[in-house]
């Protein structure tokens, strides 16, 4: 029923709030790394511009290319504090959404969007704080004559989201976080940093990544040799 | 004779200054709706540096990929307000415009240009404030061998340009406006941006798109049907 | 030998820093042209953010896709002043680096980083003003698993770069300098900046490249024609 | 847990056979048409040689780019009649499959393969008769060095996919079938191409889809007009 | 008016069938220098199949994303020989078109389809021997609810067309030839095949083009310089 | 000197004969195996029609976007035997080579063209038997304008190229065999397909790589786990 065309979910069960709350410390390298490494969009998907950083429960949008009817179908559902997703049919770069739809989604309380498609109204957008994440700025505009659905599951730039799962958008780009596993992530991501944060002194007071995470037996195991100079390559080559 | 070498018309019709002044006030995706969604620029054409916004009459260059020797030819028919446009004859990224191109054609007025190719020098052309849209940034050198044409018409990014069309630049893209409808386009722009207006407004108080544009009738008339929740979602499936 | 894995050069010949701050005066476009227009990266490569502009000698690093292995080896080969390079052995754009080795890389004093992959973290990059120019953006995580080398020559974005060559990148991209010709490189760049300066400042002053480049005859010879008007272009186009 | 590494789960339910021999019968449009627009793998995926065509239920593999380990796993698990489906955690086109795993695979009795990643041997594939959809050709070889996992849930080009979906795959691309609508799915088919047997003699005989469908009417409701020549188009223009 | 939507022009002026006979004798290659190397679609655009090649006027249309209404209106305007001609207001590569419209496009005596978007059906169609030139081949299904035009001048992979310009189509891509210029075109082609066929001559017999074209000195004009050997190139090398 | 214009090499030394005639009986992917993994040219260089296979030394061409000049100089320098390899100085799809260029190199013995742009006359090109190997197909014509080199080190689709190498190339795609390299690569190539020989008897008789390569314990120690069924997944997944 992925790509399901004509419903749209009035209720959804959202991430717990506490859990989004802690969740949104930290970055999406980190979430995602704490997940496992899995639930990222893909690198196509780029902020419209440098500096947003959001998290909250999805609210999900599937269209067809060229046709922005169903972002106003999400509206009425979105709830304050929601990311909406979208995901489309097929690939288009067509500019679905702007700053009337962005005013709307903020007098919703929505945080943003992320969209397997085009944004237009950019510098508005920058100007109001409301951050997008798309895969292609375009002024095109679109339709309202085929259905999609709200709040079904979608695909959106390779990462399946369900309605509700938690979204986490910075500079680094996307990631999913299923509702079911956010407290664990969370909690898996704290741990990380905590982590993080003695190696980068120990890195910063210049001890090696080789020494602290114990690569030099590993290396060696695997055949890597060390040669004085370029003059040993050279000899190597020739041998 | 798109794409036609060898020839560079000295005088062209331009869009009369006071519609130009007029359409200068809005932005792309306002004067892309106002043509009656036609006249975009693909949107591989991207500025070299956000926030830079410009509107005058087309110069137009046709080159050869790696040559921008017409890029001189038409710095002499240059005007104050122009913008330069310039398409190929075939895909080519590299950097036929720098700083030394700027300051010639800044000298002369032009107010920026949209380039069908790469652009180089991008820190000293955002210092200086002269904007380009480029499908590519590279400092890649090229050469002058080959003859194109200036002020014929030509195609950039998709859009047919003739000489003395108005292009309009921002964040989002470019257009361009067939210099005998500028006006035309202005007023319908105008009664756009007001009517947007109150729908912004309208919004922004937390109306809905849906009863503000009357389209929670034709969703259902298309068989849209909201379900309460995930579970009935789910029993569906399940039927 | 390009692409042979499990070998470490601990001690590279590196450019003379003489040489090195010289040529760090200039722009890359301007170190291409005084190349002879060679050496430049593909335009693929874009910094993380604006603004940053590095010069010094190349620490090459030969990685396969998703595996970020030999940046840790690479990190105790670095030596103040230096740049790593990045090549692969297949396209990819996974995240294999990020804050945690930018601290190790800035504690070893190396001024930035060029990757033909991807890299995460930008916004503490940013933070941190450690600049990389990279294909991509991702906050995918990569493994440690497979071997590649440090410190013998590479291919990066299209570019021969050999260790201890002299990297320059900037707002326009990346170029490489071969260690042999720096010196003659960055003379060769002032000669062309001192020119260049003269000529900004005539066509600063309305000058037009035609006069000062000798352009009207060539172009003459060429074939160029110039019309009066677009009606003698019509006139023609129907002959 | 899309996208989970480290699980090979043994049994899997696959879609019921009978219902595989009806569907089979089908080309992969008219079974995307049959599922209601849905299922769909993006158009990257392309056959590597014309006129190749299978259906049968989907083993799932999951890998890492530049690793086709899983591969090995997954051929001790497929059945005969089935297809390997095979989606990474990142784009990758480096040769994951050649003709000894074709040969294994063929042992074990599957069909053919669908792979987000790249296909190499293809001249020997071609001679075998063994079908593969890729989206690359790439004779760049893979490690064995880091888990995926074999029939979980993959998305793969865009698409979900569950072990025991049934996988169609033509000259036209690949659709994806959850094995609980496979019959349903088939009987749409079925009924799609009889009306459509009827609609081709129609058409064949120089019926217009104008009539067919009854366009007409819902046409001119849109706006349609019909100018009689191109001197009105041009009396248009100039109103 | 590139671009505007809602009309349908009925009766175009074609280029003579004379002509169109005369021209059809040549390739796409001879036909894009006989035009002075204008003409040429963008190199995206591939036939589905090996070894067909068409020529004939064109009938245009255009159309939106993921809508094939316009080409059922076109079938009614299509006359025996004619090709059609499709491009989109954005880029989209779902399939719009496939053997119930090549069956009615060939009851209507067309030749084939240019289209600037994806095809489906393609084994069918090679099997009807119905060409088509595609940027894309996929399956997924389109809808019909916004108007285009046909018989309007469009822009298709790059290159503008008008209804009646002559559409020449083989395995190196598509040309397009303004009608008023079929006649001229065809004797130049007829001018430089004879030409071509005294040079393939005499390099069949071992000639070379630097003596048959009388490079040589052009080409040490321009500064080429022969070195005996490699130890010649490595002497310049180190000076 | 990558890159250098100018400069045509008169002589260079080939790969022996012998050892050419012992690499060719391989593959490009096994090749590139006993290479050790490197030497591969970028996946986008395709053969313009299935079933080639050529393996020959480099006659090394450099040009630049839109001007195929120096195929000409080239054309003199080939020997029977030989490949012509092309490379650019930026990206570019232009048809720099035709059935003209092809009936000049096989009168001079030439084998094939890999070449890093466009190609055109692909049907003549097949009617003939010579094979191109390109990254585009492209009927648009080039000028003689600026030259490059002949026989200089090149870098070609991503790969290293001096004059002399073995090039190997089939429907795989091209890898490139350093001339001192041949008879050592020959001789493991050989015996890489001796031994796969075997295993693919093992495969076919329905042996699993798993046992044959005994990657049973290194996966169990990598912590791959098999779970019996999809239930049981799902118990793991609401752990």
């Amino acid at each position: 029923m992925i790509g399901r065309s004509g419903i749209a979910v009035k209720t959804i069960e959202r991430a717990a709030s506490a859990s989004v709350a802690e969740l949104a410390k930290y970055g999406v390298a980190t979430i995602h790394e704490a997940m496992g490494r899995v639930g990222l969009l893909a690198p196509a998907m780029r902020p419209i511009y440098p500096g947003a950083k959001i998290c909250g429960p999805a609210v999900t949008i599937f269209a067809h290319p060229g046709d922005n009817w169903m972002l106003h179908v999400a509206a009425e559902l979105l709830r304050p504090g929601d990311v909406a997703v979208l995901g489309t049919s097929s690939e288009n770069a067509d500019g679905m959404f702007g700053d009337l739809l962005a005013t709307s989604f903020r007098s919703r309380g929505a945080l943003g969007l992320v969209i397997d498609a085009g944004c237009r109204d950019v510098a508005d957008l920058r100007a109001m704080g409301f951050p997008v994440w798309s895969t292609a700025i375009s002024a095109k505009g679109t339709v309202k004559a085929t259905l999609g659905s709200v709040n079904t599951p979608i695909i959106c730039a390779g990462a399946l989201v369900h309605p509700g799962d938690l979204i986490a958008a910075d500079d680094d780009g996307v990631v999913v976080v299923p509702k079911a596993r956010v407290a664990e992530v969370a909690a898996a991501a704290g741990r990380r940093e905590a982590k993080e944060a003695l190696t980068r002194e120990r890195l910063a007071a210049g001890e090696l990544g080789l020494d602290i995470y114990g690569m030099r037996e590993t290396l060696a195991r695997a055949g890597l040799r060390y040669l004085d100079d370029e003059a040993a390559l050279e000899r190597e080559r020739n041998k």
